[in-house]
This record gives C-alpha cells, sequence and structure tokens, in this order.
C-alpha cells in the first residue's frame, strides 16, 4: 500500500488531540516540526493506557528515526485524530506508521513513521522489547512497510548511540 | 556517503543556535521532536540571511517531507551548530542534508532531510526554485543522496496538495 | 475572591485540551511555559468559536500581559479542561481571567490572567474592542479582579507599543 | 523603577539566545508564550554555569509564579539577549526580574518576573535556597520590585502545593 493510499480504514487504533494557536506558523498552517509532537505523543499516550507507565517498562523505548511527509495542511483550531499502525515489530524496535487525520476524516494530512528501539537504562544497549509493548503492538493493525521500510529499520538498530 | 560517515567536514554552511529548558524531555535529552524545529529554523534563516525575506520570493516553499536520524542525544543547555547542504536541486524542489552538531563538534548528534517545494501562493501548484534561492542553494556543499532520496524528492513533489 | 479559592464554579465556558509528551519536563510535569500555550488556545478556539476568524475582525487582539500562579502540577497525558472568565472589559482591552483544571476536576493545577489589546492593525494604535467579541465576552461568568488587575490592566494599554 | 524605565542598564548578566521560525506566530511575531521558554533558558542556562546541574541541588526549584509584559515585537530570525536580575531572595525563594532585549540593544521587548520556590525532593515542602543558589544570585545585579511584587513573592510561597 502506497502512502498516497493509506486512509482512515488501515487503522484501527486512533489518539485524539487538540491543536494549539502557536502550532501555526506564519503561513497559518500547522508548522511541519509540530506533527512530531502530535506522532510522539499519539504513541507514549496509547503505550501509557495499554502498558503503564512507559518510564517504568525495565527497557527504554529511545526513538531512532523519524520521517514525515506532508500532504494537506491542517490549522488551529480544528481537532486532529492520530492514526496507530504497525510496520514491524522486531527484537529490539518497534516501527510505527502513524497518520495524522481531520477528526473523524478519511484522508491524512500527514503520513509518518516512528521507530523505537529499546535500549537498557544502564548500558544504552539495545535489548529486547519488553513483553508489555509486544503484547500491546500485536493488537494494532499491521501496515506493509515495503522493503525500503524493513531497510531504515535494521540500519537504525545498527547506527543507534544514545538518544 | 553513508549517514553514519556524514561528519562536519561535509559541510560548508553552518547555523549556530541555542537550546533550551524544556527541549530536554524527561529523559532528560532533547525530544526527538525539537530537532525538526532546528532544521525549520536553520534553512529558513540562512534563507533568509541570503535571500531577504522568505516570505516574499514570489513562489511560497512549503515542506513536503523531512526526516531524522537520531544518532547521539544532546541535551540543555549546550549550543549547537547545524550543518546545512544540499542533496538536490529539482524544478520546483530543494532537497537539503542537514546535521546537528555539538558546537564545534566533528560528530553529528542527528542528521535529517528537509525537502521544500516551492508554490504558487494562489494556486498552490508546484512552481520554479526562485531564482535568488536556487543561486543561494548552488553555494552549499552538495552530498550525493544516492537512489533512494531521489524517489523521496520526486514522490513528494508528485503528491503535494497543499502545506 | 482570591485566587486560592478559585474553583471550578467560577467559570461557566470551558476549553478541553490534550497534553503532549514534550509538554513534561525534565521533573515529568507539565512545563511552567507551556501553560501559557493552553491560555492562548483556550482564548483564541473561544473566540474563534464565538466570532469567526480571529485575524479578520477588523481590529487585531494583541497579548499585552500575561501571568500564571502554579498551584499544583499537571503531567501528560492527562486531559486539561481550561476555564475562561471576564476580569473586565475596556475600551480597547479584554482581561481574561484562566484556570487549568484536570478533566473535570474541582480545583486548579494553575491559574492566570491574559489581557488583550485591540489594536488598529496599521497604526497598532489602541482601538476599541470589536463588537462581535464584546458581545461574546459578555456572556462569560465574571470574576472581581480587586484593584490591583485593573491597575495592571490601564497600564499594560499604556504601554503598548507594538506586539 | 517602573517597568517602562527598566533597560539594558539595570542588568549585568545576559543569556543570549537564538530565535525558531515556529516562535513566530501568525502575525508574524514572538508568540506571547515564547517568551516564558526564554526566560526558563535564561534562569537555568544561569544558575547551570553557577552552580552545575539545577537537578542536583539537593532542594528542586520549582517555577511559583511568572508574569510578562509586552511591550515591542520580536520576530524571528532576530537575535535576542535575556537580562537576569534579582527583585527578591528570600529563605525559600528567589524572584528574578527578566527582560528580553534585542541583541546589543537598549529596550526591551518584554520585561518579566520569575520565582522560584525551592522544595524538599521528597516532602515537596518549602526549604531554604541551597547556599550556591544564594552565592549565585547575590552577585546579580537588584532591582526594587516595590510593595506589590513582594506580596506576589509571599503569596507565591504560601500557595504553593506542589509543582
Amino acid at each position: 500500500m502506497t502512502a498516497e493510499l493509506l486512509n482512515r480504514g488501515a487503522f484501527s487504533v486512533f489518539h485524539e488531540l487538540s491543536t494549539r494557536w502557536n502550532d501555526n506558523d506564519q503561513y497559518g498552517h500547522v508548522n511541519n516540526a509540530v506533527y512530531y509532537e502530535y506522532f510522539d505523543s499519539a504513541v507514549n499516550a496509547w503505550l501509557t493506557k495499554r502498558c503503564g507507565d512507559v518510564t517504568h517498562l525495565g527497557a527504554l523505548g529511545v526513538v531512532a528515526e523519524t520521517n514525515c511527509r506532508y500532504l494537506r495542511s491542517a490549522a488551529f483550531p480544528q481537532p486532529l485524530d492520530v492514526g496507530i499502525a504497525l510496520l514491524r515489530l522486531g527484537r529490539s524496535s518497534v516501527s510505527y506508521q502513524l497518520a495524522v487525520f481531520p477528526h473523524h476524516g478519511e484522508w491524512p494530512h500527514v503520513i509518518g513513521r516512528f521507530v523505537h528501539v529499546y535500549v537498557d537504562p544502564l548500558t544504552r544497549r539495545p535489548t529486547a522489547v519488553p513483553p508489555k509493548v509486544a503484547a500491546a503492538v500485536a493488537t494494532l493493525s499491521v501496515i506493509d512497510p515495503g522493503p525500503e521500510a524493513n531497510a531504515v529499520s535494521a540500519s537504525a538498530v545498527h547506527s543507534l548511540k544514545e538518544n
């Protein structure tokens, strides 16, 4: 499934959020960097709901790679829904597919990927995805990342020093 | 040149910036989303210096795609340098390679890409990169993006509706 | 009514909002500066709902003064309600009393004031509060600001150059 | 000294900072909430320089009250200087006078106050200002807060529950 075809139906889990006045930049649209605040908040709020406090999971989920494609602008004060799906569950990494929709809307403003790598809090070396997290992500709808995304994910784990 | 080998020497233009207390998240490191504020600010500050007010260039530079790989954590209050280089100058798009370095440091905390597509302010259809911008980016060091990034750039122009 | 006694009952209008992962600072609580994003967003979202696009009201509402007292910490991912009340409607200024509550909660995390001064978009000189805005704020519950706040408001109008 | 008369000469310590593209709101000026990020960052960067890691001072500095008056607008990409002075050193609180100047400029864009109350990390009850902090603030220039600010400071300590 290509990015252009990702619609609401590809997602079963959503995080609803409110926009803020200063999310809009000088052009009157949500600034490109702000979508990453949405991604971060959606994944962590959902993980907290499913797994409890994400800072107490044994392993620490550090963000190894993110990207975003901007398709249609959004603007304060519209409310938004962030769709969360699974691209790939690795031994120590989880790659999420995210998409930011108008509230109840069909086609996304942006689509993006968000890769968590779990590390040991002391050594900062990659370690296994916590069982609670693995169980939670197993309930997400799965989107085929294609060969490119698999390469990205492997490379993210490899290159991670500390984040 | 792979991402892991991108060091300070690949860049000839830098934007120095200060970190902020709340750039750090609960883990005491600069949050992943904040690096995109750095990218945005570096590109726009540099363009402003070279081309004047970026909101008065005729065409409007909208952000079509961004990504970031997180290699080594940074933290407030350390100052940072954002290196700016050119990946690809297209007819209507400019793809920048960015890297965030410790102030005067050799190896980046993160590396990323940032794609501007220029659109007509009224029709929002892609239009030619403004001559001032094309002249400015021609002075940047050039980094070979590889075939993947070229595909990304073409696709970004194609999929852009409005941002 | 002193600040310590301001509870949910003093407000009849609320703006519900979601917190974000990076609203929390290193101490795991919503950062002091972030409450001002909540204030700004609450007032502007409410004004937009009541008066339409706030950038097309003829006069421009510029923020002349804000303050905040932090009473009890909040933290992502809890949702919040911002209560909006009127302290004072002047000829060219509106002073709002704001309070950020836990969602459906009785006692505020913080309380604050937010003063809009309306200026002519061209001359930037104070001008009359737009009739639509005056009509909207007349529907808010009124909180006695005390003599100090009246002085603050008068002084804010006086000292405003351009914002 | 009234706020309108606070100029660069009242300050002996400055924190230089860079603005960011999205500091500007839809009106093309630095958003009111963003100045509090500047305040926070200036105080904490200066304290870190003078006292070391502010999260390891024994007592925890929590923000009890802030305010800001907006006098003249600023805008990205201009660099700014935050002036830091002392209003009042109490047993458990430090009240700072802050002012945000154009880089090397004489008259401030905004002026504000920032009150830290030091609390015991475990009990969250107010405790003595750490000796290192007291010694550092003793080197700042002192601005007479007037009777109003003293009342504010006392009240902030009194009303603080936890922040």
